[in-house]
């Protein structure tokens, strides 16, 4: 393959012109706070505050590239003796071949452009800021000269929150997770809700719809992929005819299957409507507020506030160099992976999976900062915050920590019980980027704050707080009680 | 579903008629030395010692049942305009309806009896007494009236031998695992060998073939599915036409894939051959032994060994009671249950996965071992030497133990940094154990074998051994020593 597409900087985009990429592509949205990473075929991993503690969707990059991977939609076609075709405007799992293809890879959003079947099909997938749910915008089009009476289908197969007992439990993790309707005071079912029993008020997920009543639901995975599993995910026995089950999983692999009649669309004429993916105290309190969420005249406003967002971050810096190529990685592409990066460190990619083990590495966040210091100043100081929440008092450093718990832990130094159990340059990392933090700020009451040291006493309360600069001088002065033998 | 197929108990044997069970179903072959289980469709775990350190198939029980999941063989047939149609005698991964299916589940063997587009496939699958390596005897035959091009091509995906790190470490695993061609001294290639890299030399898995040549072969697996695993599996790009392009995979996702040409064949002839799955010290001083490991003229004799040895141990105690029913229970199915049981524990099922966390337990084995007794006395006194190998100086027990290190811990004691390390029971069931061996045996010699107590000194090396009876001692005195505030 030459190319798998092409930058479109006026709208500080990547284009992606295949969804057979040689290896899988994804984009980020949301943050840590909520959101997760989606590929190229629509598929991702979404997860509130940590993606090993507390994770939506089950997806196992381990899986072939033709696989089902915890997100997807099912465009059906009854045709006019009663049988019904499918296909899936994200290519995977169907994979009928579209008649094009586009992947829009934009900042905090991706948008899915394809047409199959005369049936044309534009998704915008984003986390509206500060909210706990992704969005995804559905546009279906007929642009064939026949009229199509059309279903939707969007699924989601949910993970347990334990990112990790997911993979490794097959006893009680299944046992623990439980489906039912989301329903509106008024009675009408507007999605589905999840959680694991142990979450319930407390981290229950909600997949609903708006725009198009749900007309019925599936959260039980094999009863939806037919004959015991065996109907498969390119194939599923449930949209061989009629309505799906709206069976309420009690225990098993949870998924959330909407069938949304689009009903009869005339040449070309379209519907559009949402889907979300969220995570509540109360998933039962998102039920009436669902069709409020966006509104249905476009559209537009909440997506519009992320990119404003991004394109703010990225105008505070804008360079103008004799060549385009450089001015677009400088000022589009690698200001906006610096940013992605401080957000999510090496806690979730396709490299490290996030499923626990690691957390966020304090020396990692320190560099991460110092690459967006002019670009989100305030993102910054709350991640220094963080850094200098798990030094010790000693002046040393932990080395890697939870975002969701804020515990931490010495990391590899522990495999080694005859040596320290901290590294010699962690806390030296903070003093560099608080360095780099002044000086792009200016910001010198930020060394007066008072930030907790690790340590808590047996009921877990702060033993010691300090400012800033007390920080940064234990830091150093840990180091020149801690030099080696050649000082 | 009213039922999955029905007992045979004239050769002791379950007939599963179905491959669509509503869950897997599983039968082990082999040993913990070497074994694991097989699924209906023909797929499943394969280890050397321990499933957890040293895995050699990769299986998801996360995916559904439709999707290939470690093993299985394609047939291919060419058809006169030089296109190719596929089916699997396995049904999983094609999910072409067969003609007839079944598969017996028998004593130490799976035998796949299938006919699909007029093709009859039968498969024995058995590890050979002693030996580190599956044979999978393939006879295909061509039961409809036209002359049939048919090749057999049969795959396996291979894990990391780290059962858990294939799952949590995407970046790190990958890079380690390499693949090539496994050539006799002559050059011949046989079949593919497989290792980490850190492995070579050690615990090296080789794939070959023996009675129809390898004419190719893959290792790469997305080349295999083609279209950078787009294909799939169902449908793999590989076998559109043609050979496969051996590809000697450095990293990734290996796999082990032969093209088999079995030739013309006319009406009601066939061709056997044979697969086998091992590991080795050296893969490479196998190539030159495939041809002889099983002979062509039938093939049975290895297989006879397997169920002779079962039917023995079966043999030494069989009931008569008013009720058959009983009498199957009794005399093959439960006593079946109860060796597999003792052979592999709690440590690999689709309930326990196998993944290196818990190892086998010794409260479980010392109850694994009573059930064994009259059947299996020489597995049942190896497992009481196992047992007292971890049981601690002070009388105590460790509370689980790996088998290929004999590493032991004290299992969930240590999640209460405030209470004892140690479980109250876990050392009285081996005083339970040995009093019913000796009492199902007589063989009273065995409490004076002297036997090592877990502590090591810092080499390594036993701290303390004694005779079996001084460990029952010390376990009932641990006892009185540590009873609760009500004696």
């Amino acid at each position: 393959m030459s190319r798998a597409g092409y930058f479109d900087d006026s709208r500080r985009e990547y284009v992606i012109e295949t969804p057979k990429t040689p290896v899988r592509w994804i984009n980020y949205i949301g943050t840590r706070s909520f959101g997760g990473f989606i590929d190229q075929v629509g598929a991702g991993v979404i997860c509130k505050d940590d993606p090993g503690l507390n994770r939506i969707v089950k997806y196992l990059p381990q899986r072939p590239q033709s696989d089902f991977n915890g997100e997807t939609a099912y465009i059906r076609e009854t045709l006019e003796d009663g049988s019904c075709t499918i296909h899936s405007p994200y290519f995977v799992p169907v994979l009928k071949e579209p008649e094009d293809w586009k992947c829009r890879v934009g900042l905090g959003y991706s948008i899915y452009e394809s047409r199959c079947d005369g049936i044309r099909s534009r998704i915008v997938v984003y986390v509206p800021l500060g909210e706990n749910h992704v969005v995804r915008h559905y546009e279906i089009i007929n642009e064939s000269d026949r009229p199509r009476k059309l279903d939707l289908v969007p699924v989601v197969e949910f993970s347990h929150f334990d990112a990790l007992k997911q993979f490794t439990n097959a006893d009680w993790v299944p046992q623990t997770m439980q489906a039912s309707a989301l329903r509106r005071t008024d009675g009408t079912i507007v999605g589905v809700k999840q959680a694991a029993f142990m979450k319930k008020g407390e981290g229950e997920n909600w997949f609903a719809a708006s725009g198009v009543p749900v007309s019925s639901f599936e959260t039980d995975r094999e009863l939806f992929l037919g004959e015991y599993g065996f109907g498969g995910w390119a194939n599923p026995g449930a949209l061989k005819s009629g309505e799906l089950t709206n069976t309420e999983a009690r225990r098993g692999n949870n998924i959330a299957a909407l069938m949304l009649r689009l009903g009869e669309l005339a040449p070309g004429r379209g519907r559009g409507l949402f889907t979300f993916l969220g995570q509540s105290e109360n998933a039962d309190a998102m039920a009436d507020r669902v069709d409020s969420l966006e509104p249905m005249d476009g559209g537009t406003l909440n997506l519009r506030r992320v990119t404003d967002a991004w394109n703010d971050s990225l105008d505070r810096f804008q360079a103008e160099t004799p060549s385009p190529e450089m001015d677009s990685l400088v000022n589009i592409h690698n200001a906006r992976q610096c940013r992605i990066t401080a957000n999510w460190s090496r806690y979730l990619s396709l490299y490290q999976l996030g499923l626990g083990a690691r957390g966020m590495g304090f020396r990692d966040t320190s560099q991460d900062v110092m690459g967006i210091l002019h670009a989100a100043p305030d993102e910054a100081k709350d991640l220094l915050r963080m850094l200098l929440s798990v030094q010790r008092r000693s002046g040393s450093a932990m080395h890697q920590f939870f975002p969701l718990t804020m515990e931490a832990n010495e990391g590899d130094s522990r495999e080694e019980p005859d040596r320290p159990d901290w590294y010699g340059d962690d806390h030296l990392w903070a003093v560099m980027a608080v360095g780099a933090y002044l000086r792009e700020t200016g910001d010198y009451e930020f060394l007066e704050e008072d930030i907790p040291f690790y340590e808590k006493d047996p009921d877990g309360d702060v033993i010691e707080k300090a400012p800033v600069m007390e920080h940064l001088r234990r830091a150093l002065a840990f180091t020149r009680e801690n030099t080696g033998a050649h000082g």
